[in-house]
């Protein structure tokens, strides 16, 4: 089964770092350039800068008026005014024009008339040296301007250029390669066929070291070829200041990277202890820095932000910046393992004066979840996880501050919610609506929790076959109301043509299913439905079988790999599959009544309401909206 | 006296922003355009996006590993053992390989014993689906991937590209021309002589402007013409999305700009009650803002900071970031007045539990004050200042962590601080040094209300001859040390030759002089030797004209704006002045004991005892050191 690197080290993060970092300040040298001031934004100076020239150069009238000499302005006054003749006396002075001798002060335009004759008379006698910037005041040649080690900024551009420095020493940009490998892989404007996989991983490496200061250069993906890697590998090293390749650095088949490394340098870590991430590949090949990243995008991204922002932060010579930590409240209990540090993607939000956290799917291959995320929090090795409601530091990557204008749902999924979350903050700036999908259940237990400001439900009480009311009665503890959404269409999603010929829930013995998680209303009504047709849940091949949106439902039945599942219309239209209706339900939005005056809930309201909002309802398809934003208190 | 603008309005700075931004959001159109989604990282989306492709695409091995179908795998356990045999019952798998029927599971490679004839054996029967991953679970076809107006990041390019999305509609980069004005200015790169002026907040805007997301175009300074100026700013018109336009806004002789921004448009505001800015221009012309900044370098960044972002977050459609905010304690009065909103700039630091922010120089000429500030402290226009030791609200522009990491010193100037501060990040990387410079008694009044962690000072009793000692007997309260400095040369500068042959002290009545500020050490020294010498200080002329720093005082004897004054030998020799010695003082750093301990106070002895400081002060000369570094507690 060919070559395996089954035994990769399990080492712990910090050292991991450490070992890294220590190996690499030994041999990695800083380079420096000298470029024009004014192209300088945001490089970092090497030495400390000082002024060539003073600002100002000279002394300079600090106002509009005139210059004068002080000895012949004595005993001025409202009663004896004094005459100064142009030329003699006085000259006429702009903001910034030089005071010389043997004018020695500036009389503002305010504080003068002006004669027919050019003469000017003034009440004020004037003091010496007033309303003169003497030279350097701000700035004095010689005059130490910019530490060495420091960001430029704007600010910094303009001071440097008025003291006269027009050029400036500077660390150089690293470059950084970045060689995605796997002969699955293709380039993205290819179209994927059989178990073609389109690589993409290489292009978010270099967005995160643009923004880390570095040049990253991209190549195409390097097939499965222990030679040809070997020689991409050391080309890279030739050429450029640092080495990134991706995949190719865990246990499979054909994982030459590590083999390839300890041939051309030294190895000083392969396998982290972190989660996702774990087969990382700390190398130095010809005293320069090679790093090989797992192929999963979460692994991938956390990976680079663990090993690879270090490194760059040294060749950028400038401070790490630490992602932005707050304390949250977990709103689910997680476990995790002491064998790795674990990073979880969660979703933040401020619900009263609790600032919660979500967990969003924990899966390495699971890169939407670092879309949809907010931020992460960590669970440190020694640590087995987190009880819900128990404080976490969340590192954000989202602006504290939209987090503060979000509106939190959490709750049953369904495809307006998307439509939703892109119409908020286009109608009203600065507010965002936050959705998590984990039931209808689920999201009346997190209102109970106080972790969210509404939950979308679907609950279909069997006893009364109404929709919510009975559900929100019996759950919720604290006075509610239903703000009332959509009527939407469930059925069964079928292959285009019906191939099975599924014509109801009754077919569901003949095929294989797939189900969506407890809890959910849709599993909720099909439970319901089966038990009016007498068919026992172990009956169905599939029932057992999970999964978390009507999108994912529908993705299964389009690739075969499940006949068919229930879900809603609108799903099925967008992966254009057949649809058996099975019957009508109602999609609201239950809240809390003491959050109904949420500026936020009002605007909430107002968008469902629109005529815009209507049109994509109409769009999606499956949907009725006769009552759509009507408050009922239970 | 030719055309003068004395009449600006005073319109409140919110007012003013608003009158603005609601008559530019009824002309103001956005524009779009499409780029490959590799080159979108920062740059926001027009609309929603929906993934093209599925992620995975197939059901997907989740694991290295074989492929098995699970209903030949029952009964399996240690006891028996199940033998499974290539491409029958298994198949060969890596992660990310696809799963295909009539395979529906992976066993892990660990979980699994090789045979010599290339069967495998497995202890534990496969769950149907396990270690799968199904088609869709990352991304589902047809799902929203980001909403409309979202600043794409690295993690957003992998999964769109993942997605198959590899064109993305954005918004354009709105472009930006910058007009300096004014027949004194100079481009920086020549050497500026009379009246002239280097012209460098252009290139300043440039720097905000990209910061802000737009494109700078910036022009070289256009002469105070009527014509040409109006000529080029309806150039700019045709061609870019905005228009500034610097200096020429304020009330001057030759302000030109709101005189031509009315013929070609409708100026909607000229004149804000802001300080420093004041006079700001702002107009509508064919639809396009432009706006007109003052030639002040602070007036210019607050102008731009209050008027110019506003207009680019629009142009942007992106949310404007406010500054961070934090709560600092005021070190000392300001008073402002209810005319305006005063924007003060500040150095911040922590001293124990206290954030402390000291302002800095007020002048809107003082534009190294910025580059020295932290951030803004700001006083609204019904305010009429705050007391010392009041909290206040700073808006940061300095990282917030470098201010926990800074040893604040606040007292008298010497230009070895400079030497300090370029020294200390790059010695202890993440340990920054902040002065101020406010002289020798304000900074043992700093040090008494817990302001600063050390005050460089050099006091001379006049009862015992004695340096600093007697002094924070004096004055301090608590239990102090000394953390011994250098002895320094204090001196008479003079022009190079010593035109006016002064020989010392009392040839003072003979010339002009420029004193230091009360409370400077070097002015109480000057005080001690007149009185030693029976010179009554009303004697000498210029007594009573105060510079702030040795290096301003040099700079007036430089520019011949005063005959002589007194300071250090480092001074007279950065501007190559003659230097006339008048004695030896100590100048030294008062520290409270219970600071001593501190990791940074420490770090700060060793620099100065380090042969690499010692270098530096025979450079600059003046300087004796056998001391340094020792502390005696007082």
């Amino acid at each position: 089964m060919g070559k395996r690197n089954l035994y990769l080290t399990n080492t712990a993060v910090d050292d991991a770092c450490r070992i890294y970092m220590d190996a690499l300040k030994g041999v990695l040298k800083l380079s420096y350039e000298k470029i024009p001031v004014k192209d300088s934004l945001h490089r970092v100076t090497r030495h400390a800068v000082y002024a060539k020239y003073s600002s100002p150069l000279f002394n300079a009238a600090a106002m509009d008026g005139v210059g004068v000499i002080t000895a012949r302005t004595k005993g001025a006054s409202e009663k004896n005014p004094v005459t100064l003749r142009e030329g003699e006396d006085y000259i006429a002075i702009d903001t910034g024009d030089p005071v010389t001798m043997p004018f020695d002060a500036v009389i503002m335009a305010e504080d003068l008339i002006e004669t027919a004759d050019r003469s000017i008379k003034i009440m004020e006698a004037a003091v010496p040296w007033q309303h003169i910037r003497p030279i350097g005041e701000d700035i004095v040649a010689g005059e130490m301007i910019l530490p060495g080690r420091h960001k430029i900024r704007p600010i910094d551009i303009g001071v440097l250029l008025s003291a006269g420095i027009t050029e400036i020493e500077v660390v150089k940009i690293p470059t950084v390669a970045i060689y995605p490998t796997g002969t699955e892989m293709i380039e993205p404007e290819q179209e994927p066929s059989g178990a073609e996989i389109i690589e993409s991983n290489s292009q978010m490496f270099a967005g995160m070291v643009t923004e880390a200061g570095g040049k990253a250069v991209r190549f195409p993906p390097v097939i499965d070829d222990y030679q040809l890697i070997k020689k991409t590998i050391s080309e890279g090293i030739r050429h450029y200041d640092m080495v990134i390749i991706n995949a190719g650095s865990s246990a499979g088949r054909e994982d030459y990277t590590v083999h390839i490394l300890k041939e051309l340098g030294t190895v000083l870590v392969h396998g982290v202890a972190i989660k996702p991430g774990k087969p990382v590949i700390l190398a130095i090949v010809d005293n320069k820095p090679v790093i090989g990243l797992p192929g999963y995008p979460v692994s991938a991204y956390i990976g680079f932000e663990n090993f690879v922002l270090p490194v760059l932060s040294f060749l950028t010579d400038t401070i790490q910046q630490d992602n932005k930590k707050v304390e949250a409240i977990i709103s689910r209990r997680i476990v995790s393992n002491l064998k790795h540090k674990e990073y979880i993607r969660v979703k933040v939000g401020r619900v009263e004066d609790k600032l919660v956290a979500a967990p969003l799917a924990r899966g390495a291959g699971a890169a939407m979840s670092l879309v949809r995320a907010d931020g992460f929090c960590v669970i440190e090795q020694n640590q087995e996880g987190i009880e819900a409601g128990e404080k976490i530091s969340v590192e954000l990557y989202r602006d504290a501050e939209e987090i503060e204008n979000t509106l939190v749902l959490i709750g049953s999924h369904d495809l307006i919610l998307d439509v939703l979350s892109d119409m908020m903050p286009n109608l009203y700036k600065n507010l965002f609506l936050s959705s998590t999908h984990i039931g209808s259940l689920g999201g009346l237990m997190s209102l109970g929790r106080g972790e969210a400001h509404m939950a979308p439900v679907h609950l279909l009480d069997e006893e009364t076959g109404e929709y919510n009311v009975a559900y929100l009665r019996r759950v919720c503890k604290e006075p509610m109301a239903l703000i009332k959404g959509v009527g939407r269409i469930q059925g069964l999603m079928v292959k285009k043509g019906n191939p099975k010929s599924i014509t109801g829930l009754s077919d569901l013995i003949n095929c294989s299913y797939i189900n969506r998680q407890r809890g959910a209303g849709t599993r909720i009504l099909l439970d319901y439905k089966l038990k009016e047709l007498a068919i026992s849940p172990e009956s169905i091949n599939g029932y057992d079988r999970e999964a978390a949106t009507h999108m994912a439902v529908a993705a299964s039945v389009s690739s075969d790999s499940a006949d068919t599942g229930m879900g809603i219309l609108s799903a099925a239209r967008a992966l254009n599959l057949d649809f058996i209706e099975i019957c009508m339900e109602e999609y609201d939005f239950a809240i809390p009544v003491r959050y109904l005056e949420l500026p936020g809930v009002q605007s909430f309201i107002r968008i469902i309401q629109s005529d815009n909002f209507k049109k994509s309802l109409e769009e999606l398809g499956g949907y009725r909206y006769e009552q759509i934003g009507k408050v009922i208190f239970i």
